[in-house]
């Protein structure tokens, strides 16, 4: 039988983990017989019942694989051929998507350098001047991410401030959600509130990190942006044939407060696991902690040594912060010896 | 509990069916602890020797998504910005990808029509005199597809002749292998032969309708293409952060032979529901049967009744064409039923 | 000094003749001074006057460097991500511009096969069956070019009945205008006749053929496409900086009526030199000639003799066609001295 | 007969000037009789001889129409699907080409910010992390802008500073050069010390704003990236039919000493511009001249004054800074008069 790593549980990111076991469940219940492919099947439509009692009834939603993917086909609902993207410089589809959005959409990119992942509107003003101007690309989407490439979160208020100054510029607000579930989870509210309500356009919906074995969802709140979806999903190559194995994920971690466990029970791993080496000489926080993500500055020789026993990420060398990540299955019993580790690797030996 | 369709055994396609049994459990035994994310892990590393067995020790492969995925970043590996793909103007990539090369790649397609989905080489000798012409797209690809979109295979011989015919001018040969397993199990060799074997540059290997959940892959035969195939893949939206779950089902497939169990018992259905009607009046065969699709033509009035109670699809409206596509999970007693419903449906009730 | 081609006139392309006078003395009076650039200058704006007063007062009109560039600016403006242009297999947009429509466009060209280069409406009814169907890329827009790539012409008619087909399904009718002063002055009519008046969408308008330098414009009829060509025209790399220089030649084309006297002029010696070889055994023409080309088939061994002295194309090298234009300072002499070549290349030295 | 603008000499841009008088013969003299189009043309042929003339013997070059795409197709040489661009915030591909490099090429520009234009070697490094992670966009070209567009020049050296990093990490050195010639009379230099012997890989070459009617070119000066340049010129949009038009304007700037003539004398009139304003209270240069534009912070009252009769452009609206650019055909009268409006605009009445 295959193992998994040599390493005790990851710190490296929350797609280190497995697949939880209701997801498990789900999926081979959905097994049962023949289905219409590509959606129509009975377990896509319970999958919209589910999304639409959670963010409304104006909702539509259009599972995909990846978030990259659920990301590019969203942008390219609301885009022209000569429009941009304002997004913070941190953000996923900035750096992370191997330049998916240029390639895919030709679309532009107009990163903006911010203190902590998130965008406030006073970093924004100065690429409006930009509009009707024929040499430049137009600002249309203003895209954030819920919560952060940084671990933050943005507040309700914060975000309908976003979509206010977005609406009454006829720009559109975009969240990249691939972590929305423990920006709900940490502000203790619901994802709603943290979109429809909020004005957010349309998003896209993480369930891999939250326990899915790989679901994403494209969810579109503005009606206006729906009628491409259908063909840009599967231009985007996003269809899914035996569609319903991803929608049963899905449904597993909305119908129910799965999702609200399964992120709250991270979020409080990461908030354990800082609360427990803040103390530490030569430790501190890059950001604060407001999900499951804690980014440390550390002593580089403890960097090093930890290195040799876990999996986890250097986040900024020249200042040797690290990431930390916990997710739905990391045990307070993970986190206290990690922590152990943490403090001899700091302290040195002596410390014990 | 969610209940599939109202309708029999679907012959719509073979992506109507679920997943085999032996594929579910390999799902849930991956399901083992923390693994790192994106490959790296110990089932991919398996799948890509299960790979490497089969097609050879030079084989790279890249788990995908979907076929769409598979195709699309494939042919990005062999493009300059002004080539084109030579294909069959019934190619998936033509007809039933939303555009998603000529989007994603920006490439030209040349589709060439043919009688029975399959390319021969006369077919491409006009199209050659472009080469050096700048105002010309460069064709640099000949794309087949195995088995073809019409049912029918090519034979080892005739893809290799296609190989050489390419090679011997500077292009390359990419296949659609979405059901290779069934042109394999139809000609009674093994996957290699018509690949590595045949001169085969690279392909999509499909597993979803082999009986897999979700799981694709591209297979690399040439290594001078596979130094950007990482990069292509992210980029193309293919990237899976929980890959484990991708890799053991299509080591499920590939390991002992699955695979072939499964393509030869749908060749087999599709062959018996076949012998089962052509001596119909009024039936009579578009294509022959190679492998587990049926593309009978019927009379409008029984294709008209049989809609009513089973899935499939008009192929050819005009002359009343319609496929009939058998799955691993199609019994005989399903085909048996159907052939009798045909039967009843094209001579009436006097026919009993 | 630097010469000209050591040959006599050349056949091979309108494009070889250099500048008419009155063209090249525009653009001297338009050296004045300082003007604005990119557009709003006088001499733009008496250009954008001549446009109005012949195709009528909704016109817009947007310079272009070359006719690829008008051609795909134009479609650029009618196309979503996802659509396809319909088009003869011939069109200069399909065979002559190294896939800049998919590369520039992401877009997916349909090539339809035609005997003549003109599209008929039976020829279009199949492909739209694709209209709806999420995994087709969705046909949008009829492209046919006026005159043909071979030579031929749609007549007001012809045109009006394609446009009312197309309107009927919701698509649009695109016109790679290269040569439509050539057509006009054939059928004796007004440009806006074919355009217009008979329900043209937009269209490609070429001068540079007609007599200019470098000169041609997209010209939209249909003013609910117009919003975005300023932008898509600067992100095609068409916008000039100092576009009076290309405006001036445009008007001195459109107001008054040199664009028919140059292009009368060389269809008239298009018939000229048609009529003057049609009698001579071996030589037939491959289609009729209706603008400023020839398109005949030839003894191989008389065309291998005249492109010794002559630069002309071959057209279709297995059956012998080759192709000859005019231009507008194609002489009468010209014309008669390469007629009596031919007639000797075909019958030998007895011939004289 | 048209007339110009009712403003005195613009100080907007050098490409409201017209043509320069040689320039303007070139091209009549140009008009003689037939010649091959798309290049290949005796005047072609001669424009090539004068670039190897000046920038060696291994130089390729490629007539553009403008100088979008000269940059566009030029980059598009470079470009590995997945590859980035590190270039200023500030560059001419960055904010003034309308998204042109993301929709056409498919690329992602990594925009540094600058203190004046000018990229350093400090500002690179960090980018250079992203360097075989497959999550990032490749970096792949270091593209500058000579002079920039803050009006700034780079030296020879710091230019094969660049080059040397760039090259040693497998990168390559692209130069914007829209304003090539004025570096070199600045810096009192041949073009090619800038270019060739620093090492530069590629460039843009700018005739238009040097007293060309509208001529721009791409020159290939790394051998290894000139195969593809004839189907990108094409397929970008940017291949003339009558060549031989542009080509001589390239060889009338080239052949003799024009282009420095032009250039020499243009930033003459920047330096007396400057030189006759700093002195003036409030007035200081955002950025020191060192070419034919000049950047200075105004009060706002004077620059509102003096828009109702000059034309020039605010540059920072914030930090009221201005932009003036003089042209081959800039007088010192011109500059003069300016001088003494702005003098008056700033002092008010009681000046004189």
């Amino acid at each position: 039988m295959l193992t998994s790593t040599p390493f005790p549980k990851s710190f490296a990111s929350d797609n280190h983990a497995g697949v939880h076991p209701a997801v498990l469940a789900a999926i081979a219940e959905a097994n049962a017989g023949d289905a219409p492919a590509y959606g129509g099947d009975a377990w896509t439509l319970a999958m919209e019942d589910a999304f639409r009692a959670e963010f409304g009834a104006q909702t539509t939603v259009y599972p995909m694989f990846n978030g990259t993917g659920a990301n590019v086909v969203g942008l390219g609902l609301t885009l022209r051929p000569y429009d941009a993207v304002l997004c913070p410089a941190t953000a996923h589809i900035n750096v992370s998507e191997c330049g998916a959005a240029e390639r895919v959409l030709g679309t532009k990119l107009i990163p903006l350098p911010t203190d902590d992942g998130k965008l406030r509107i006073d970093d924004l003003r100065g690429e409006l001047s930009a509009l009707g101007n024929v040499q430049h690309s137009q600002p249309r989407v203003i895209s954030i991410s819920q919560v952060t490439e940084c671990g933050t979160c943005y507040t309700a208020d914060e975000i309908a401030e976003l979509a206010d100054f977005a609406h009454a510029r006829g720009l559109l607000l975009h969240m990249d959600g691939a972590r929305l579930a423990n920006a709900a989870a940490e502000l203790g509210c619901s994802m709603r509130a943290l979109t429809t309500d909020a004005g957010v356009d349309l998003f896209s919906f993480g369930g891999t990190k939250n326990g899915a074995m790989g679901a994403e969802a494209l969810v579109i709140l503005n009606p206006e942006l729906d009628a491409p979806a259908l063909f840009l999903r599967k231009q985007g190559m996003q269809l899914a044939s035996k569609m319903r194995f991803v929608s049963a994920q899905l449904t597993a971690l909305l119908s129910g407060d799965l999702w609200r466990e399964n992120a709250a029970h991270a979020n409080a791993m990461a908030h354990r696991l800082a609360d427990g080496v803040t103390d530490l000489p030569g430790v501190s926080l890059r950001y604060p902690v407001q999900s499951n993500a804690v980014f440390p500055a550390l002593p580089e020789k403890a960097i090093m040594e930890l290195q040799q026993r876990y999996l986890f990420h250097v986040w900024e060398a020249d200042e040797n912060v690290v990431r930390w990540v916990t997710s739905f299955d990391t045990t307070a019993e993970h986190v206290d010896t990690f922590i152990a580790d943490i403090r001899l690797a700091v302290h040195g030996r002596s410390d014990s």
